[in-house]
């Protein structure tokens, strides 16, 4: 909505099957290949796949399915980091699903062969910030144990492999010193959305500012009033949060 | 080559004619027709634009006469600041002709309508850059008194409109501060043609390393000479460094 305030944004969140991280990559594929679906029918010109973990196991398949872009929010973050890493060393975290595929590492070594890449799942991170439990003294511990394995490693880059660890950040950042700097996949990728876009000359131009619409597969009333704490006003232009009857 | 070290980059120089900022626009359409027409004997899938002023005024007509895509380092500078800014108050530096075109803020407003731009053309950097006269008394001075009037603004990100400028980066940070961060328009170029070849599925995946191929329109021995600076040993990788005949 920051980096591209002209473009219609529908979004569909599966609150009622989150998180995705520990589930089966079979299954994760099967939700995705569902909400695609669902979205389909509203004619997008662009598809983008907004959870590293659906990205992780779906991305190419969602790809072979749709004749429109389907962009997800692990090669930006790859690209990002590799863009940016002076060492040649890159760390990703991310959900165990996302690490077990190996996702990030294949497309930063598609990216720069002689890439190093030092992968760590962080499975506790998810339930923190769900609990929104982004600065207590847990959430410090919680996070300084679990990245005791990077620290030892020469990484100059960080990639945080997981739409939720950007609330983590601040945290992330003091344990990691300030000489890592972090990637985010949700900035990185918006910024891919612009450009891919403006290359197929798709980008919208002019014309009143669009009015976004929110779906989710849960309590509508719980989701409404979580974006609203996160985008402000901006969600009170959004008419249609509802619930998505027969998905999954 | 470090971005994307699996594609193969033939490279012109047009040291002949440079530098082209203080060209006017029509003849700075007119020689990138002819380096375009050049180039695309062989076949590429993708043109770059590696200049400021070239893009400013012939990045339209070159992507109407070609197939392939055509990018130039304007869009992703831009894309990048809009991602970046916090105040939504941008400083762009260039060349007399990429300025007086408007191109940048033009691209930023297409981007956000509600960006503030805040222009400036600095003609003496060029020289300097050229002359190799990256951290001098003078330097210092000059830099100092050009970016006068973009330090009385509330810019937060300057985008360095000019492919020489980052040669004067450090002298740059030094005098806005380390509050206005730097975007460089080639880094932010490379990233970009990544993305467009990954949406494109033309990366190259795999295969030796290639050998990458540099033209100019000038003395050859010059190039060679100052690309072998910048470039150390991967230049000596590149057989060809030609004098180009019959252009211009």
């Amino acid at each position: 909505m920051r980096q591209l305030p002209r473009e219609k944004i529908m979004y569909f969140g599966d609150t009622a099957r989150a998180p995705y991280g520990p589930r089966p990559a079979e299954e994760v594929t099967r939700f995705t290949r569902q909400i695609v679906e669902y979205l389909i029918q509203f004619r997008p010109k662009m598809i983008v796949i907004a959870c590293n973990t659906a990205t992780a196991v779906a991305l190419e398949d969602i790809r072979s399915r749709v004749a429109i872009p389907v962009v997800g929010v692990i090669h930006p973050g790859a690209r990002a980091a590799n863009g940016r890493t002076q060492s040649g060393i890159v760390g990703v975290i991310g959900t165990e699903g996302t690490i077990r595929s190996g996702a990030y590492e294949q497309a930063l070594k598609q990216l720069s062969p002689s890439i190093d890449v030092i992968s760590l799942a962080c499975p506790k991170f998810v339930p923190l910030v769900e609990q929104g439990n982004f600065r207590s003294r847990e959430t410090q511990e919680v996070v300084e144990t679990s990245l005791q394995p990077l620290k030892a490693r020469n990484i100059d880059t960080l990639i945080l492999g997981c739409t939720h660890y950007p609330y983590l950040s601040d945290t992330i950042a003091s344990v990691m010193g300030r000489d890592v700097m972090l990637i985010s996949s949700a900035d990185e990728t918006a910024r891919e959305i612009s450009t891919i876009l403006h290359d197929r000359n798709r980008l919208t131009r002019d014309g009143e500012l669009p009015i976004h619409q929110f779906f989710c597969s849960g309590d509508p009333r719980m989701f409404r009033m979580i974006a609203q704490q996160w985008l402000g006003e901006q969600i009170e232009l959004t008419p249609v949060v509802w619930q998505v009857p027969k998905i999954g």
